[in-house]
């Protein structure tokens, strides 16, 4: 006789918190095994959501900690099985002792992101909701929280229902006709089934739209700072940094490259690309970086060109400037604390926008943390309605809702046949589907949730 | 009209977990206002320790996460006043910004240990306890976690009760007579407190044989490894480190010198002297390192001497040699797999207990990992009972407790003055009180505390 394993759901543990020294660690575990477990650990039946002081005791019944410990008794938890909450004095090593205990005991040690699979494979959340936990988790501005709490909400799940309701009515009215081929698509109902594609095209358009932002967002502003050496690129960089350098460095498991080189400025977060070589006076540009510092300046969200005030602007190669988008550049007029009064004698090339600045004073800085929010803000389109912005995944499936929403309409035109007009419209239906994870397919789930953390 | 604002107590918040991206990560707030702002941010009325899923709205009334929440009612929590515990996505960013609307609410950033500071404060710690959170928070090894642990549990401060009480006795037999300086204490009399203060000394002297033992489990075993170049020191010191080096360097905030010379041994903890110089063969000790060499052989608490096992052994300085302790030197034996079922070639010098070993394929390093414990565990003095292991401001005290003590049996064999005598032996009171916190000294308190971590 083969047992059936294949379906037993195992009890997993993880630690919840980061690593390191600190008042507390919490340690998560969860599975059928979670009332049990705590019987033999704290010796007592625990109430759910109560929170305890408890002594933790190992298998062999030593005293490991005296811990608060919270029982979830499923559905009514994170991942809709039984879970334990574990706040341990914040010692990396009584952590790993609680850990090894709980392997011991019969927990596994859980995977990356296992916690929210769990919770999507037992529906307490959408395939767009998990998604915007791990979106919360590495969220590095205001703006990138509020649209991945937007979408932790279920904000995209929502659209896409209205979406998928509407055209839901038009497939309604083709599948009616598949059962008499002989019969062509009355033109009223022609007309209905059009609009409806039509306006579904839309709210896809739509969202499609908030792609860009979504990206924006989750990658950071792609920065390029260009200008003399001495104009105060490095200044600039560090008066930006100075406000927020301890956030930013709390994070591990970024490089060292990324940390120097991620600035938040108001609700939203600077990627500054490395600029060595984007001196914009030619002379001084390398002859091998050329190519790539142009790329780099047309890939970039947005260009910060500083220039010294006192002296006048040296001239932007053209190859540089036809690349500056006035939407998307401001230029810097720094060391305004040394011209005494006097206006700059620098002038922003081909009428860019620009504003004085001095990174010692840190005068205008303010004013250039409020024009780059303005920019970065022009990215979200408004028409999408809340914070949406959505991520890769999503927008390739909502590619293929418009290449089969455009080919059921081009049928629509040609008079087609209605077959192939329903399956089109079951492809937008599937397309929309897969982004709420209404999907069957394993190895895509395992990529996505591998991104996770351990403990989530 | 002064308003009196020295004894208000305000509300206190910090990060209680540590920083970096994880699952969770836990903000921690205490003060009267606890209720009020729980009110203010989630909109509903908290049960005491019932966990609940709730949206943070900040100031604004804007949703920064949703989190689970846990309102503590004062006195029956960590601090003894109301505490609130706010378990967010795990982001610092997310962290921050609860902070920040927390600070915007009133509270205040808690110094570091001002949690324990409170605890203690209102009596919820005795402070060899508060000590016994940061000595958790701390521990690098098993054996570290458990003495903390009985500490944090009281059995410091029950051992110093048990002795205050028998002193007491004696105490009230010698004041009795304080008011009649015309009479000496009787011959009965000074039996019985000459046996107490004995008893008395006894107890302090046995918890004061703890010290050394305290430090070893605060500091880590201090361990040289002494050898020849290709010996296989440091290949031994990868072996040791192979097994426990993901722990280890989850540490934050020690350095990188310690983070490469920390290394879990069973239950223990080494710390590994440089060993830089620590060459037994004369010729190549640099002379300027000899001295310096000398001096830490003799301060370590443990020396591994690494030879080559398919050679003869080089032969050791006598000045190396002489401070070479046999109940603490472990000479191994090492390369073994390469005598291919022959005996050893080496001989351990001097007699010193030897044990064979393969850092390549790890064969002997259970046992030595057993013999370096059986040796750390002999520095652990079995009859002051339980896990006791003091610290230097315990043994300070202490000390001083053992000077009062020996000046009035001093006081007693030349029937000095009772006033004295009665001084002294209050003198013993106050410092074993010291030691659980009955002193009235805020200097004293800012100072320990402040090592303590924020959020703690």
């Amino acid at each position: 006789m083969i047992e059936d394993t294949a379906n037993t759901i195992d009890t997993i543990a993880a630690p919840a918190t980061a690593p390191g020294t600190a008042a507390i660690a919490v340690v998560r575990v969860s599975g059928p095994d979670c009332a049990q477990l705590a019987q033999a650990i704290f010796r007592a039946s625990l109430r759910p959501r109560q929170t305890s002081h408890r002594a933790y005791r190992d298998t062999a019944g030593s005293v490991v900690d005296d811990v608060l410990v919270t029982y979830f008794a499923g559905p009514q938890s994170y991942t809709g099985e039984d879970v334990l909450e574990i706040s341990t004095h914040g010692n990396p090593l009584i952590a790993q002792l609680v850990l090894d205990d709980l392997f011991k005991r019969g927990c596994r040690a859980a995977d990356a992101g296992e916690f929210t699979r769990r919770a999507f494979l037992n529906g307490r959340l959408d395939l767009s909701q998990a998604e915007a936990v791990m979106d919360l988790i590495h969220a590095r501005s205001a703006r990138a929280i509020a649209a991945a709490n937007q979408q932790l909400r279920g904000s995209l799940g929502q659209h896409l229902t209205r979406l998928t309701d509407e055209l839901l009515l038009g497939l309604a009215r083709v599948e009616a006709y598949i059962d008499f081929p002989e019969e062509d698509l009355p033109d009223e109902d022609r007309v209905i089934v059009v609009d409806i594609l039509n306006s579904v095209l839309r709210g896809t358009q739509q969202l499609l739209a908030t792609h860009r932002y979504g990206d924006l967002l989750r990658e950071g502003i792609k920065t390029v700072i260009l200008g003399e050496p001495n104009a105060g690129k490095s200044s600039l960089l560090n008066a930006l940094l100075g406000r927020e350098r301890a956030l930013v460095s709390d994070e591990p498991g970024t490089t060292r490259d990324y940390l120097e080189e991620t600035v938040m400025v108001g609700p939203h977060c600077l990627r500054l690309i490395d600029t060595a070589g984007l001196n914009p006076t030619p002379g001084t540009v390398e002859a091998l970086g050329i190519q790539k510092t142009y790329e780099r300046i047309e890939e970039a969200d947005l260009a910060l060109l500083v220039l010294d005030a006192n002296h006048p602007a040296p001239p932007l190669s053209a190859e540089v400037a036809h690349r500056l988008n006035p939407n998307t550049t401001l230029v810097v007029l720094n060391k305004v604390d040394l011209l005494q009064g006097q206006p700059p004698v620098a002038e922003a090339p081909d009428e860019l926008p620009a504003l004085p600045l001095s990174t010692r004073t840190r005068e205008g800085l303010t004013t250039l943390e409020q024009r780059i929010t303005e920019i970065a803000d022009r990215f979200r389109p408004g028409d999408a309605g809340d914070q949406i912005a959505i991520n890769a995944r999503h927008a390739d499936a909502l590619r293929r809702a418009t290449d089969c929403l455009e080919t059921a309409l081009a049928n629509l035109r040609s008079s087609g046949p209605t077959e192939l007009l329903a399956s089109d419209l079951r492809g937008v239906v599937d397309a929309f589907g897969e982004i709420g994870g209404r999907i069957d397919n394993e190895a895509m789930l395992d990529r996505l949730f591998a991104t996770f953390c351990i403990g989530k």
